[in-house]
């Protein structure tokens, strides 16, 4: 992602229009330059890269203000889950054409988000593709040397948590392939509109980074869907968990259609994009993390216990019998 | 790109199969999260991020495992031209299926690359698109605070200089395609075999990255074409330059080529895809330079001047005339 100064390309002419209002960091050269600096003071960069392709991680028809948003808040809630503060991020973007109906909002809400967030613009690469369009993101936060939150630390005994609430993501991409849930909340476009727009704005935890840090044995953020995101952190632990299925937490309308046996409860502890964190939290911890949620606006809620043991984790109905989720997230391949 | 021991998805197994192998380093922790730590004592971290597209910056049919040589030396290189050293790249790797006779090679000539050019695997992600494939790294290097090398210090009186040769990758390219310059090499299988390996695998200048860092004024390396890459050098840092464009190093095909008519200059000139370093030295150093070039067994050669003013570069024959360029570089929109 280069300009340098007068635009001699139709790609630099796209990065001076739409993407060097973004590149406030001195870092980023004001994308004069294809490469950037980001300033160490000796503490570790924590580095993660997450990408969205079209047709895949959104739908073709999604607002363009939206895919940016999400673009970078699914990179945001990494580093949330880590304990890192945000630091910046590169950009990726194959697109199709120079569409400025699309362009001008990703670009401005991008912008936005970096500003809100304080995770500037560095720089990044734009390439012609004639299929899908896709952006990349590799964003990089800070943390105390050696204190990133892994996925290795959980313990037997340890608390799983999560962060707001879980699955209504997947409903809301339910609704916008016209399935059942669409169907049933016709009569609540309120309900609907929500869930959309957990699918299609995550609400990243970055608030919540420093208590992941200080409190947290081990974290990720749940993007697969909770089940076979559990099922990771256990096995990158060497633990098992179980996990009582009606803690969950869940919002008003997910609720609702589970109640009404709309969907079932694996839709939504399988369904994935809750860019919710996940963690294992030492049992003496797990009053000050809840404070230290409320403290900053966001509920966290204890769902089940580490144990000790190597088998997937899990889930037990109000009765204590073990729920057969057929399968944990979504696959890739 | 994430493995929590044992697979819990296709993806998974795909990441363990082929990727965990090349994740020596620590900060990569096996692969097991989904960040990485990249560890500073405080020097500049120089990120820089470039993509290659199917179709567009590789051909569909190209051995996958000179794709990932490619995918990772077009990084290495921009790096070589920032003066940095190399200290590790994630990875987004957007894929039609999981094929073992594709996947393979890539992973272990990739493998080979991080490991000889000493730029390990830090992290990434693997995702299914329908459409073309695509590649997109972003590398990381360290620099001393501060001494990134930029484009925008050229001065007036510096010379321009280039490593290697120019323009090689553009006619491996056009014999790929079955142009004009495959039907004139039909008699020399070697020289089409070297161009091709131009375009296909290039030779980014790490062993060079020292002396750019003590002895250039501005630098970055030739992706899109010299005279559309000099043009922004010269843009960035408010100045022009005059080439003696029969100074320009080609390699001996490419120079036959040109003596006989096959190809004209303004190819090579703009042709794209040499990753070499192109920088504007102070007169003072450009013996050093030279002479650092000699050691790490690279040719450096000086091809014209810095100028004041802003005008698109110039290059001039033989005779001292203008040459007219019809177009600069390779650009995608």
């Amino acid at each position: 992602m280069t300009n340098g100064g007068k635009p001699v390309s139709g790609e630099d002419s796209l990065i001076a229009r739409y993407f060097k209002p973004l590149a406030t960091d001195p870092g980023a050269f004001g994308l004069v330059d294809d490469a950037a600096i980001l300033k160490s003071s000796g503490e570790d960069i924590v580095v993660t890269t997450d990408a969205l392709v079209e047709g895949v991680h959104y739908l073709a028809d999604d607002p363009s203000d939206t895919i940016a948003r999400k673009a970078l808040r699914v990179n945001l809630s990494d580093l949330a889950a880590k304990g890192a503060s945000p630091a910046g991020f590169v950009l990726t973007l194959a697109l199709r054409g120079a569409d400025d109906g699309w362009l001008r909002p990703f670009a401005e809400a991008l912008g936005e988000d970096a500003k809100s967030f304080g995770c500037p613009l560095l720089g990044g690469d734009t390439v012609s593709t004639p299929g899908p369009q896709m952006i990349s993101i590799t964003a990089f936060g800070r943390v105390p040397t050696g204190r990133m939150v892994g996925r290795t630390g959980a313990r037997p005994g340890d608390r799983i948590m999560v962060t707001g609430t879980i699955g209504d993501a997947a409903l809301g991409l339910d609704i916008l392939k016209g399935g059942a849930v669409a169907k049933a909340l016709t009569s609540d476009p309120t309900a609907m509109d929500m869930l959309i727009g957990r699918y299609r704005v995550p609400q990243p935890r970055n608030a919540l980074a420093q208590a992941v840090r200080q409190y947290a044995s081990a974290a990720m953020d749940v993007s697969d869907g909770l089940a076979g995101d559990l099922a990771k952190l256990c096995a990158a632990s060497r633990v098992c968990a179980e996990i009582d299925a009606p803690s969950v937490p869940l919002s008003a309308p997910a609720t609702g259609l589970v109640a009404r046996g709309a969907v079932g409860i694996e839709t939504l502890l399988a369904g994935g994009d809750d860019y919710e964190i996940l963690c294992a939290i030492p049992e003496a911890n797990s009053d000050d993390v809840i404070r230290a949620g409320r403290a900053a606006g966001v509920t966290i809620t204890a769902i089940g216990t580490v144990a000790a043991g190597d088998g997937v984790p899990r889930f037990l109905d109000g009765e204590g019998r073990e729920l057969r989720l057929k399968r944990l997230s979504y696959s890739h391949f």
